[in-house]
């Protein structure tokens, strides 16, 4: 199989109760393509700027994953500066800069437009719809989104949100959708939209994964070190289909095997700021973390 | 083995979004006494005014509750009104009325004192103390409290604290008392204080058991019906104890399942007003969440 990511390469300035980190690698494309890679090969497709170190793209090869979707452009890469509470889930965003994304048309060459699983990370649905469109016969096709778009995009967002298999947002955002406060019931509603699989991502409560036919809950994996919290999302969603593109395969079965592995990597990247924890971690520890995460919630 | 609940009978006023209910039954023993009666014959401690049904003694008796521990004083029962908003996990205090309680000192009578497990529901942390003090040579004392006690008497309450085997507290309680925004941490925190197991209501996100050497986490059953969320606290609680005291021992594979069908009669216990759907529920219905609940989080 072949798992393409669409999404964003980006500096994030970080500033949590303890510290302040400036410009330091973040992006959907970054945290989602780097939690793959430990299960497969995915593509990825993004835009940088001329100030985009090029070690960051020489990392992303030596774990393996194909860069050639990245495009270098003239001028700044997006930025987004964010701020934390002493609750990590209080979450501000202090400063966007689209920067070289604001005319970014990403284009699936032609091997990538073969793509077995195709990943719309969150950027524009306008441009989610347009790369969609453009994958030739994708086995699943997944997307994220974030309140920004649910605000100022509901249209195209719903446009999009009906030509995906799998659909990815956070316990708010669900509810904002769907317009009811109960998760439950808003997860059917947005299965009604069009998506197979809703999964509702719930930060340090874990994940619901809601389907036609098919409910799973999954814990987070327990952390007490939690120093950064952005990408967790991301590295989760690119778990998730790393993992379902490794075995090739949609049963239940690995659904939920997928999604635990999902908690595992984003268990990881809140560990450390930027990708530092992911990068860095060995596949014996993420099958330790797996195991554990099996232990504590079985009854 | 036997079960001692000491806890509140009362009137509640219940008002949401839909409808509002005028005095009807609750109290912390209510709910805790019922749900533990379908796994044992739970024995309670609580004060009832002249104004009480004797109808629902007799309910309890026939659910095989022992209530000769309830005293019937002159005066007016125990009476909260309560207010949820749209999002049921939003709930607001409008008036509490201690009446017959303000002057309860309740008392374990001989065979009540010989108790195996005693819970110490929420009430005031004095009492709480008096009554631990009562029962002879108890095998697990297990606590529940609010934050009205974490903010009016945090002396008594970590008084009682040392004193106890199991602290139940949802999830602001645990980090209030432990000064800590971490779970885990704040979890670590409250063993350190005495208790060997603690156990976090996280409402519809399900539940965390901290132990020393011992971390459960326990999704919420999935309920989409949440007519009236009062109580399911109290339903964790007294079904996690009644299955203990039912099988006898405390394995960490007991104190999972035991989780497990506090989660389930949870689940039941907001599905309707007061205990309606909590006394009508047959055995075969909780076998069946229990095991539904068991395939939701396996992978």
């Amino acid at each position: 199989m072949s798992l393409v990511i669409v999404g964003s390469l980006a500096f994030d300035t970080i500033e949590t109760p303890q510290v302040r980190k400036e410009r330091i690698i973040g992006g959907s494309c970054a945290f989602s393509a780097l939690a793959a890679s430990y299960f497969t090969s995915p593509r990825i497709v993004a835009v940088v700027g001329e100030d985009f170190p090029p070690e960051f793209i020489d990392l992303l090869n030596r774990r393996g994953v194909d860069t050639r979707g990245v495009i270098r452009e003239a001028g700044k890469t997006f930025y987004w500066e964010g701020r934390y509470g002493e609750d990590p889930n209080q979450r501000s965003t202090v400063r966007t800069e689209l920067n070289v994304f604001q005319d970014f048309q990403p284009r699936l060459g032609r091997d990538y437009a073969e793509a077995d699983i195709l990943f719309l990370g969150n950027i524009d649905p306008d441009l989610q719809e347009d790369i969609r469109s453009q994958a030739r016969n994708p086995q699943l096709v997944a997307m994220d989104t974030i309140n920004l778009w649910i605000n100022t995009k509901p249209e195209p967002l719903k446009r999009v949100i009906r030509q995906v298999d799998v659909f990815f947002a956070n316990d708010e955002e669900v509810k904002m959708i769907a317009a009811h406060h109960n998760l439950i019931t808003a997860g059917r509603r947005l299965l009604e939209m069009g998506p197979s699989l809703v999964i509702v991502k719930k930060g340090e409560h874990g994940a619901l994964l809601l389907g036609r036919e098919f409910i799973f809950g999954l814990m987070a994996y327990p952390c007490e070190a939690v120093v950064d919290p952005t990408g967790a999302g991301d590295s989760f969603a690119g778990a998730f289909l790393g993992f379902l593109d490794k075995v090739g395969t949609f049963h239940p079965e690995d659904i939920r095997k997928a999604a635990a592995y999902g908690s595992v990597m984003a268990s990881f990247t809140i560990e450390d700021f930027s990708v530092d924890r992911l990068v860095a971690v060995s596949s014996a520890e993420i099958e330790e973390r797996f195991e554990a995460l099996r232990k504590l919630v079985a009854f």
